[in-house]
């Protein structure tokens, strides 16, 4: 894989999680609010410095029911000392109601793009994910995050048996180096051997984590963080920190109850063709374990902003709910 | 530049001029119309043999008013036997109303990536034009046309003062090898020299043709093809052959009037930021002049589905409407 030149560290990658983001429920629907929120949230957490400033939006596309697209722009005399400057982060998504209904209704994580029902459902799931990968740079781009698309499969992202075998991370690179906000996502591609597959937002995180060595990762999900059980459980207890070691096995450190079991029971629905909570531990662990600190987090809540801000660095508050996934410091 | 690997040749790249299927005139509208047109012209073109086949859709995105994605995929019985191989074909459009309103409101051309105008432009004209490229890999998708969405700026595609630096090239032969249709676009790219600017759909076409080496090349626009004068000009004579010799000299062969001015005068509408038919001709001289014909012909009419076809590659027929312009035979 090719060498990487960034100009300076990448703050922070975080994961937009398609139940966060989607109604996952309802085919092809995204949480406006939500997606709205967490795009606020992103912003003043990628804004170094703590005065406000003044916001560019940089969506100047026609609106639905408004007629011309100038009038967003009539604010822009003074932009010349406007500092635009944002701290590194990078953006990957999940997909939510978008993608998953087509992926396993033609089979396209399993492969065979000769068959015509995968070669249409490869298409038809490609279609479906950068629409929602298009309305979220939009959303980031309204409240003025330069956000960039780059969906993986055009991005030169492949692989060869589910593992990722080529990805431009110099295009990333040069995205974050150009001041921009790259937007990635699970995406349909190539497998060298399968003929395609499924990557998942998940799997291309712990790459560039492994790769550009962020400071921290967020995980924004729809529950507050990773339980013991299913959190439709009533039962279920917030695991509230987890300590990964060298070897990638991982302990349960609060809650500290004798009885707990820690081998963690999760679901997975049965259209998530990328796996659930279960993908979700074992590949934020691979993260912990490059000595990443990860952060587990309901979206769009005010755990979720601190944990963007990078407040749980150093030490986790007692009033934050989440679940931190962090190399053993024993 | 890398090493290109292509399994069998390119028979067509093809240009979807702005003017042809967007409502130039009309902020952000896509020529429905037209674009149905012509997405059924090219699926046609396409398939290599005269019997008619089976179509399966590849757009399974919710429509909207209507509630359920299944209604489209209800006739997937017999699969098996169906031949979704298609002639190799690659799609470039052109932004007409889209993008560039945003890129000449903010000089993204000129480049200047520091200013957060310049910024904020970039951001704006990539969310324009990819959503252009959303609703054409759609259109096509549609009509059983394997498309596949592949965005310059996400594909790795570069410049330096304006010329093409780098460029993903390898990405595009591997969807053929695939059996997909790439489809690019003009976009706002990085540049090495400026920052940034803009990578116009001509220049990505003569690109491709260079090193892709395809049968033709078709630009599809919205007058039947170049005139010696502006064609709204009543005494504007449609130029039906253009020679093209080596040094990129060109020169009109049919009609062979002695009072036509060879001096072809051109406009471009001022807020064409990429050039109008000035850098069409250029950009077609430059792809003639490496032995590969170049048709210009009015979308979604008789002519231009012959031109797809590829009816024209040896003799062009006189009740044929359009210009070739093609090497010198001399």
């Amino acid at each position: 894989m090719e060498e990487l030149k960034l100009n300076q560290t990448i703050r922070c990658i975080v994961k937009l999680g398609g139940a966060a983001i989607t109604c996952k429920n309802e085919l092809e629907k995204i949480n406006e609010e939500n997606l709205e929120t967490v795009s606020f949230q992103l912003r003043q957490a990628m804004i170094s410095d703590s005065c406000s400033r003044k916001v560019i939006g940089m969506d100047w596309s026609k609106r639905a029911g408004v007629s011309d697209i100038s009038s967003s722009l009539s604010d822009f005399g003074d932009l010349g000392q406007l500092n635009v400057d944002l701290s590194r982060f990078i953006v990957v998504h999940g997909a939510g109601s978008f993608g998953h209904f087509q992926a396993s209704k033609s089979g396209v994580h399993r492969g065979g793009l000769e068959q015509p029902l995968v070669k249409a459902g490869f298409v038809a799931t490609r279609i479906s994910v950068t629409t929602l990968n298009l309305e979220i740079v939009r959303a980031l781009a309204r409240v003025g995050i330069p956000s960039i698309g780059m969906p993986p499969y055009a991005c030169g992202w492949s692989t060869s048996e589910r593992n990722v075998a080529s990805a431009d991370l110099s295009g990333v690179a040069k995205a974050i180096d150009s001041g921009f906000i790259p937007v990635l996502h699970g995406d349909a591609v190539l497998d060298d051997v399968l003929g395609c597959t499924i990557l998942s937002g998940d799997v291309i995180i712990r790459h560039l984590a492994e790769h550009l060595k962020p400071e921290y990762v967020v995980f924004l999900t729809d529950v507050l963080g990773v339980y013991d059980r299913p959190p439709t459980d009533e039962n279920a207890v917030l695991l509230r920190e987890i300590a990964v070691d060298e070897d990638e096995r991982w302990s349960v450190v609060k809650p500290t109850l004798q009885s707990m079991n820690t081998q963690v029971k999760t679901t997975a629905a049965a259209h998530d063709t990328t796996g659930g909570m279960e993908t979700k531990i074992s590949e934020a662990a691979m993260i912990a374990k490059l000595g990443i600190d990860v952060y587990i987090v309901k979206a769009a809540t005010g755990h979720s902003l601190r944990a963007l801000s990078g407040e749980l660095i150093r030490d986790i508050p007692e009033d934050w709910r989440g679940t931190v996934i962090r190399l053993s410091r024993e």
